[in-house]
């Protein structure tokens, strides 16, 4: 992930504007620049805020006075969306309108399809802090999008909704970039991709040098019967198997089976050393 | 989606634990609960906070006051997470110490199977507003988890971090009780994380008397210098923290600690003992 240029994922969240309809609390609009800002995206419009400017959008958005410079007051959300290629309106769940509804997760990872391979314009379109979007508003938007919660307990507000999807449009940014990255490098994916190692992991063939080496070491200090081991080899198999030992580990492990290993057959005493590991 | 039961989403997350360590913001206490709250999280875990009660606790937490009730307070970390059996620490990406690093969705998704399949105990470990974790804090974890964002601009506040980590905490949840509506509860195992263990893991408080039994031994083989241990007690720790030993593996690795310590100190002798292992 770290080859991943920041630039180009910013680039491709520049193509996804937030839209916030009829906003009361300056506060909100702070907010909504800081996760913004957080995530990549740069974009904010506003239609018809009830309050604006105001120095606690400042306050918040400390530190993205950028994004203040950028945003766009528009007085009806015709406006804000007209240049878009797709519109999501948020939503709770219940709706008297039926519309095609997607968690915020699917809805991310369609927007940033349609940005990357189609150079697409996407809105996310957030409603007023007491009651939402209007029907009306809601019938413009090409799909409604939710976010999955607690439903014994409410919903999110404006400004955790918005940070929730910022965050959903990075990570199916970053997804698809480094999909990319990957067909071009072959690279493989597995479970340790999402690990950062300052060490390279050790093969398997270095594996089986250490279990022999473990293996003999307690069979000298006859932890481990030759004749019958029991079920002791599988059991450090199965344990140092899960593990993944990087190189350092790796030859740390074997440093120590070595000392016990000299400490037993007399080539090294204690305390008569200098250099100890 | 809709015929997965709230109470067994809840439930299932009831085994995830916050931990915030030494908060000084009331609001983000009040922020943290209500977070929770909206993804079904639960339980909270102040380590020393500095202002404890205070009204803006209650006042940020609307409609969160069950939580606020069963939140713990306690005076270290450690205390916060004794009987965990795997433990996130958050933090920024660039860090002193090496340590395995997984993204809050990997996490969150290997939490959430840890919790399903194995009732494992999980804390999530923020730290401080100003300078988060400390190393030695950081050290008491099995993995370090991070949130990608725009590293140019800088990192989540600890509410957000909070907001964003029960986000994906909730959404793997959903994931996995899907699944297991949808297959009958067969699930395919695929790597060993997916494993069924016939022996209970260990918990952190076990594995906080493993470490000093392996530098003691260490110690005296005169492999480490207690006086300048450099990184090896590090090492260890984040070797074996994110191994998750079993309570078989456990007795097996301290028993070949002591036999280690018997040889170097004479109480055993080799091939005099009859009865090995």
């Amino acid at each position: 992930m770290d080859i991943i240029d920041n630039a180009v994922i910013s680039q491709h969240l520049s193509h996804v504007r937030i839209v916030m309809v009829n906003t009361t609390l300056p506060a909100n609009i702070g907010s909504a620049l800081r996760a913004m800002k957080t995530m990549g995206l740069s974009k904010l419009v506003l239609v018809a805020p009830k309050t604006y400017p105001h120095p606690d959008i400042d306050a918040l958005a400390a530190g993205a006075t950028d994004l203040i410079d950028q945003i766009e007051i528009v007085e009806t959300l015709e406006q804000a969306i007209k240049d878009c290629h797709l519109v999501f309106g948020t939503s709770a769940r219940s709706r008297t309108i039926p519309w095609p509804l997607l968690d915020a997760r699917p809805a991310s990872q369609k927007s940033m399809q349609a940005v990357i391979k189609d150079q697409q314009e996407i809105a996310i379109v957030f409603g007023r802090e007491d009651r939402g979007l209007t029907n009306e508003e809601l019938a413009l938007a090409n799909y409604h999008v939710t976010i999955p919660v607690n439903t014994d307990y409410g919903v999110l507000n404006v400004a955790q909704a918005i940070q929730v999807l910022c965050y959903e449009m990075r990570m199916a940014t970053l997804e698809l970039v480094e999909k990319q990255v990957d067909t071009q490098a072959v690279m493989q994916v597995t479970d340790t991709d999402h690990m950062h190692w300052d060490e390279p992991l050790v093969t398997h063939e270095q594996m089986e040098q250490f279990y022999p080496h473990f293996e003999q070491m307690l069979a000298e200090i006859e932890f481990l019967d030759p004749k019958n081991p029991r079920l002791l080899p599988l059991r450090l198999r199965r344990l140092f198997g899960r593990i993944q030992l990087d190189k350092m580990e790796y030859h740390l492990l074997r440093g120590i089976f070595s000392r016990v290993q000299a400490l037993n057959n007399g080539t090294w005493k204690k305390s008569q050393n200098e250099d100890q590991n």
